[in-house]
């Protein structure tokens, strides 16, 4: 495994849906080749961005074909397959080596919460069966379970294991994983909240799997490098920009689910693709539908010029 | 509808497998055939006590006609469509119609919480797509959404949803939502932990969901009757031995998974299935098998005489 | 200690306030009045719903002495020592002892979160510190520390901890608690929220110490004495006149002061006493106080006929 | 109001005791000068580190006292006011003024939590009685309350609110008030754990008000500067330091007041104060004593360098 590989910007990509259980797929190319222009570095599919949990296994399949064969290996691609149940977790990651992915990305099975040791048993009986590496996935706002240091540590210790991607929003979790990096310092670590990519990269992280790169692929990668050669000028000039798109993209709904439609909402205005919404979420109506294309206006121009 | 059909002890049956991805056969047919012997007025499966969300969809399918061709009618037959995948909750409930079951259980997507006007959004959706009537689950430890009394009051409009079972594990929330009856008074109200059966049916709950009655359904369903006609001795009686249960056989492991593996680990030491567990858990081993058989020694005296 | 003693409705008496740091001492010896017509079984101040931990030690001692001089022993005073600071704690034990209090109630230090041992070792050090007996109080939203079942039975074994008032809101503990009781049958569990009163009781509860009694004390002793002689169809009828009270008068603010304020409004409209709030809370402001008026015009003719 | 004079590492001082209610004199004279010596930029005393809510009000006053004294303007004072009862901080507040303090610290009054609104109003009122200017201290996990970046940017318009300490713990929250900064650029932000210091400081935020600097000021003092001047090299390896002692020495005990513990070990094992800890803490026996002492023998060679 090479470590340039997965590091820089690898977006979580949104799924563009032209209705239920419909993938759309002039989206899905457009969608593609935007974020390929942005230099980003690898995709990954199936996410929480992009839905995955969502998603029906047939259109899961389909998404990830219709990937891979866009892609085209221009970049790497990941592809989420976590889920509660351990047989369709092998079913999509068999289907993502038959379109020819490059790794899995999974994180704890999300209905009972497992405790440490129930989650590296899991991992035991779970790596030997891929038939394509793994990175490993913290959400615990989502699953309701950590993956502890000591977990890390020892997931470190098997050579499919590849890295990892922390959207705990803890840089303090953050830290205490990269204190482990001299273990296996090839080892990448990405950072999933987009508001701690600079933060992150600054600290020795890889780079960042981040839902804004759906929409402005460029300005993530360029924070990427400011922070990967300590240019702290444009670091905090890029950051701020960040920070621009999370206080007012991502608040325009109220709930968990406004980040997503918020992207997605974006992504429709700016002719890009469909955003129907796997359920149990609906697109942005109006006014919300609104002040994402006003929020489109006021930033279209200070992100120009990057 | 008729009321008297969901009323009582539904025991949410575990699932027998005899390794991944495969049923127990000849388990399942003696834990049936078990249940039933205990008088109990239903059966729900594919709940969180049969592990729904860690089996396998082709594992699924044939659990349903299992235990429907096994029930053959004697009891309504529950099926729980609980899934982060709208699509994959609909496959599931049109097996569940064509295998003869009664009616389909569902609790929020537990990927992403909802808000409740989502939650409400869902069901509005949901509902008209499904061939059997619905019953709702409210589960907020794993789902991470409470089903507010507002969304209970709003469904209870919808003549294809007739019940709801209660897993809030709070008594001021389950009064919440009887204080809604008068509204439709038919409309079974059924509390999931079994810590809490008297109360509730003391309360004017309509029954119980319990995880337990899959060892001793006589025990429970004996105790319903108590509460059902406030004969208060007997429900005392009866309570205690169900907190002797809940604070032994529950308790020997630590972690969340810890009930479902007594409830097995109890089931297998009595010579009625097989305790393999769907990942990412795994059955208790020693010395947790043997507290087990030490605790059935000390109950089964007990409950011989009920 | 006698176990009739703190059996039955003992309500936390709110502290009626004239203003910052000023006791209303009409609405103060009113209040009691109005309570001990009721017929409760004891009082007990200085606890959440009196606002405890919001007032100054002087305007603290101010009311013990007070409260004590007003009631002269016609029945029980338990007095709140909850504190942070343990000299703190034993000050009010001491002024509650020179005013002739009865008892002292005391929750876990709410601060920085005590691991049980921790607990458990505090009260060892309290206890004989203490010039008078101890009730517990289990508040775990407040204190973010759950009393487990573990250190309530080992405080059993302590003479001078002679009940516990458990506002868990959790029926389960409440259950695993009242398993305890064969261990000193004589030691008095009394429940916090006032919903649960009715199911406290009839599981084997001594009593409730419910915020509702300040405003109608017979509801509430009536209700107790409802369910303690099991006359289920009085305890349904009562019990849904609570359900009406805390589903409407505890509900028109939204955040954790609103029940307070409701009762403290309940009482200013009442013209018991002034609902004036200990800071960082204030008392509702119209429209909420026209809501309480309306409120109260609805419950009073119900509650008339007791 | 001076930016400089609260930028940097301002220590949250430990309360040295010699029993319960009593000072460890000598040792709060030799911590201070201790902490002085390594370059800090002020002290601050009665928060978190303090066990300020812990201590009674007569020793708050003397150690106010005697801190003011012994440090006799060399630096800054901040004095923590947190209480949940208005009069007893006013009361703090006067003392601290009286005794020659700099400013203030409140966090939210910790027992029922406030909604953003009342917490809002209770600032209005409170700041207006306060002698000395006042900081702002966000510690959601004891408070159980969030100060939104809402309430922080109404804050910043109230000339005698002087800035804020961020113990949220969440790159992503300091980000959000970071950039609220335009509107105020000399209010100080300050940050709480110390793994955050370097990301906070390279963020943009002016200092850290770290527990780890009451034993080794140098490195935390030595960190906040590389951060300052963006010297990266030297961030990596000065965090790596805190890292380190994050990772030993606040990781003896399992709970919350492990870090006190740990800090309060450190300090008696290198013969700075005694480590009495204030109820319902108890400072480390045996085993864990030793361990503290293994800790620094190792640390100490590493740090001595600095």
């Amino acid at each position: 495994m090479n470590r340039q590989k997965y590091s820089g910007i690898i977006p979580p990509v949104v799924t563009p849906l032209s209705g239920r259980d419909a993938l759309d797929l002039p989206g899905l190319e457009r969608l593609i080749e935007h974020i390929l222009d942005g230099g980003v570095h690898g995709l990954f599919i199936l996410g929480t961005t992009g839905e995955g949990p969502g998603l029906s296994y047939r259109l899961r399949k389909e998404l990830i074909e219709r990937t891979c064969r866009q892609v085209s290996r221009r970049v790497p691609v990941l592809v989420g397959i976590t889920d509660t149940a351990f047989q369709e977790s092998l079913n999509v990651a068999r289907w993502s080596a038959g379109a020819g992915a490059d790794s899995l990305v999974v994180a704890p099975p999300y209905y009972l919460p497992e405790s440490q040791p129930e989650l590296q048993e899991y991992l035991d009986h779970l790596v030997p069966s891929l038939p394509l590496p793994l990175f490993l996935y913290n959400m615990p706002a989502l699953t309701k379970v950590v993956m502890e240091p000591e977990t890390v540590r020892r997931a470190m210790d098997e050579p499919r294991i590849i890295g990892l991607k922390d959207s705990s929003c803890s840089m303090i979790h953050l830290h205490r994983i990269l204190a482990l990096l001299p273990r296996r310092p090839d080892w990448p670590v990405l950072v999933g909240p987009e508001e701690m990519l600079a933060d992150a990269v600054l600290a020795g992280a890889h780079g960042g799997v981040n839902g804004g790169a759906n929409i402005f692929p460029k300005l993530y990668v360029k924070l990427y490098e400011a922070a990967k050669s300590a240019d702290m000028a444009r670091v905090r000039e890029l950051h701020a920009l960040v920070m621009r798109v999370s206080e007012t993209l991502y608040r325009i709904g109220k709930h968990s689910s406004a980040i997503i439609k918020g992207i997605k909402g974006a992504l429709a205005v700016s002719g890009i693709c469909d955003d129907f919404m796997a359920e149990p979420f609906q697109r942005f109506r109006e006014p919300e539908r609104g002040r994402v294309r006003q929020i489109l206006d006021e930033l279209n121009p200070l992100l120009k010029s990057l």
